[in-house]
């Protein structure tokens, strides 16, 4: 038997974020609730028919498992399918796509996705332990390499191989720490040189605290609707054009090459033939600068610069919001914060914003197709999302 | 726009298990591996196309999150996209769903579904403790009640509402200590009796030891593939009819009646339209015994005996292997194991070999139908599928 698929259409129709924060001793549920109801009240939905949500340490941090439930009670949303997604910090990424799916499925089609974490309140140890999750704990996370550890080896082989300086990385975060200055979710207010960077002090060789996203709590939403159904509820929704989840080995020293990150090449290849673009014709862009060096090396694999001149696109102004190619703009992990299985989520909700026109002060002009590219682990998930002002 | 949707039909063509067992030492990996080979083989697949991980309690207790890249990893199979999805005792279930949708959406052809859980190796206090993640930790857990302790509320209320005695209700661990006698997998191969049920030591008045699932270590998995590449691989196949998940508010204290599960009526109603079945027609039946006071409770929300009457259903014999309506008959979690977050496939892939009358001496005669029933935390999320034999 043949059975013929034609493929779904999807679209956002409304989006949500809670502040990021660290110490406001939000538990798991009134941050989501906070975003979630946002983003149903911007959507104009009533009922929704299911919850996705994204997040990676609960049961490690909060001991609480069963989120799904948690938040469909916590919102009053009782009887709905509900779901835990996790993909370490591309959990919010990974929480998309099935979310995606389950719309392209025909089963359900007003679909509320949200990420949440909930970090501050821990000693700092505990959360470095927590982001160890994400590597192998057996092979890796015992020899006592920390998260930040391993992402300092990459930025060491990263300036060797590519004779990039400390300096040239340094301008990432100053990028981020600019354009968080209008956002008024973000985590961090203060504006950075690269000689803060620099001064900062040091994490793990060369990473220095500037160099590395902070510890926070937030959360952020959206609601889903196949494109068929968006005039129900409003006029201006943004086209998801591709969804597109890759893997690479777990751990580091299983790679050849550890200063490219194969997943996000290959989620990018197959998201680009799926939305039938060319990088050239992403408007508006939010890669997971978690650590500085992550920023150009997310240019170089994603097909914006050639592999070891990613610092090149910002110090030229090229990723500035005035720029060729608008580079996380409310901030990015760095600036707007990364509550690590929420920070996916935050991406799309910015993008869905500039694509609606809707992103205020932090405003870039006529942006009409958005990509984001989630991280998890050290580019073990990566997760890419194309998106388009809808029609 | 008007968009059509033609729904794919979805077909499970393989099916393996690993040994649920204490005290092996195995890791999680090792047990994932054990039963995604064996399933994989079953099917004769080559390339895979996605991997989805339904697993409760890796953050907590092995302090490894990641399960999705993890897998991956582990199988030689990195660069598909994975997924860990958790709902409790219900993740099994819930990812199934996940991955019935991901090849409904017609993004994911052949995709692995597969549960994994270890349990042994710590102490009771740490399961204990990580058992109450699914119930909400603020206001449940932080009282000091535990998840056996809240099936006991639910048992003695059931018991003095319905009028039934303890006595009655232990005929279903002892149904399922029976049928697991004959299933190479099963955790215990222990003939028991009624009163070896009420004589076992108490662990939270009414509940007894036998009236509880034990703890253990398990995976298993199944090969789902759209209908019409089933004669690529197999002549044997499985369809899924319906996938159906619903959730109650999270916790007992929020419920009118603790003697009923509203999630499982609602998954089950949903489940059987979808199927276009009714109850009368389902041939094997596994159900989610967690404690023993929970099959019955079972029998009667899913539509298979009146409210207070289900005990009498194994009493009479109709849920033996060649009773009216065989159930558990590879053991139930009382038996067969409850590794929890693998417990949901293990049902689905006990249906799969049931339908396609490769049971073995767990074989029951001519079933053609097959529905399963799992539950995640006090019946907050329940996933029902029904299962039919292929054309």
């Amino acid at each position: 038997m043949i059975c013929l698929i034609e493929l779904r259409r999807v679209a956002v129709i409304g989006a949500g974020m809670a502040s990021v924060t660290a110490g406001s001793g939000r538990t798991l549920s009134e941050l989501f609730v906070d975003a979630a109801s946002k983003a149903i009240n911007d959507a104009g939905v009533g009922n929704i028919d299911s919850i996705y949500v994204g997040n990676m340490m609960s049961g490690f941090l909060q001991n609480q498992e069963h989120l799904g439930a948690l938040m469909a009670t916590a919102l009053r949303r009782e009887g709905i399918p509900t779901f835990k997604i996790e993909g370490a910090c591309a959990s919010g990424g990974v929480a998309m796509n099935a979310a995606v799916k389950a719309v392209l499925s025909g089963l359900e089609d007003i679909v509320l996705v949200g990420g949440v974490e909930k970090m501050s309140g821990y000693s700092t140890a505990e959360v470095t332990e927590g982001l160890m999750m994400a590597e192998d704990r057996i092979k890796v996370a015992s020899t006592g390499v920390t998260f930040v550890g391993l992402n300092a080896m990459i930025a060491r082989e990263y300036m060797r191989k590519y004779n990039v300086t400390h300096e040239m990385i340094a301008e990432f975060p100053v990028l981020c720490h600019g354009n968080a200055l209008d956002n008024p979710f973000a985590q961090f207010h203060k504006k950075i040189s690269v000689q803060d960077v620099l001064a900062s002090p040091l994490v793990a060789d060369p990473l220095r605290l500037y160099d590395c996203a902070g510890i926070g709590d937030g959360a952020a939403a959206l609601i889903l609707v196949p494109m068929e159904r968006v005039h129900e509820f409003t006029e201006s929704s943004v086209e998801v054009l591709a969804s597109s989840v890759a893997t690479d080995s777990l751990s580091l020293y299983q790679r050849e090459d550890i200063t490219t990150f194969e997943a996000s090449k290959s989620a990018a290849r197959r998201a680009y033939e799926t939305a039938h673009i060319s990088p050239q014709e992403v408007d508006v862009l939010e890669i997971h600068d978690a650590f500085s060096v992550l920023g150009p090396m997310a240019l170089e694999d994603l097909g914006f610069a050639e592999k070891g001149s990613g610092t090149r696109m910002v110090i030229d102004g090229q990723c500035a919001r005035d720029g060729k190619l608008p580079t996380n703009t409310y901030g990015g992990l760095k600036a707007r914060g990364h509550p690590v299985g929420a920070s996916g989520i935050y991406q799309l909700a910015e993008l869905v914003l500039q694509l609606c026109n809707r992103s205020g002060k932090c405003q870039v002009p006529d942006a009409n197709v958005g990509l984001a590219q989630n991280v998890g682990g050290i580019g073990s998930t990566i997760v890419v999302h194309v998106l388009k002002r809808g029609d």
